[in-house]
């Protein structure tokens, strides 16, 4: 019921608070974590116009976010390594709600654990939060932890 | 983190299915259930104005109808009783997902557990579920346990 989270995380604070429940669900069986980070492409868009001045830098852009995340997934899997947890990380680029329910539909997820809010507060003010859009598009049951 | 659940069913089949989970909680540090329905008076006024002639039936309609919820919450209570909660439950007239905030911030609540859909489905795929709502507005972690 509990056995592999599917926790996806854009390292906002409130996306770590998660981290204290995870820990919590131990002893409700949970086994696995699978710790999911998406690189938001459309912000990639909007740096390709207004930092960048050839698309050549491509490449590089998409690295430094990358060994950036990483590096902030691994903090992550430290947080969690005394558990017991078989945890596993994974850096996808592209539309976070869309990223997410394709992990949810490939892995086999027992439940999600998302931040209620993300980073983008003013955005998901007037559209909704990623984690809205999760409950209501999921196969999966949710768990939203709150500020 | 765990102790004291609210769990607001409308006794539809995705809400029954939240029972389970709240079992498999117990591991986790889970004491407390506080089983939660809410007659929803807009249901009220719509049975005055088709069904019933005179207001002078309020007082019946409303007691019929707590009867009935009783027996079901009474059946969840016995359903939850060998895993050792301490369980309490309750009935409210009212809008369902303003009792369920009122009812958070009253009593202690550590987490509220809720079916994403209740039984008014056509309404819900319109406005958006109390799940979502609920999902929104509280303060505290929500679980969303899906069909």
């Amino acid at each position: 019921m509990f056995r592999k989270i599917l926790y996806p995380t854009d390292f906002s604070d409130v996306s770590k608070i998660a981290i204290e429940y995870i820990r919590q669900l131990k002893e409700s069986g949970v086994e696995e974590i699978l710790v999911f980070h998406v690189i938001d492409e459309r912000d990639l868009q909007f740096s390709y116009l207004y930092v960048f001045d050839e698309y050549s830098h491509d490449k590089d852009l998409k690295q430094k976010l990358k060994d950036e995340a990483t590096k902030k997934l691994v903090e992550i899997k430290d947080k969690l390594k005394n558990c017991g947890f078989k945890i596993t990380y994974r850096i996808e680029f592209g539309i976070p709600l869309k990223e997410i329910l394709k992990a949810e539909q490939k892995e086999d997820i027992s439940m999600i654990i998302i931040g209620s809010h993300g980073k983008s507060n003013v955005e998901e003010m007037l559209l909704g939060s990623v984690a809205e859009k999760v409950v209501r598009k999921c196969k999966k049951p949710v768990l939203v932890v709150k500020r």
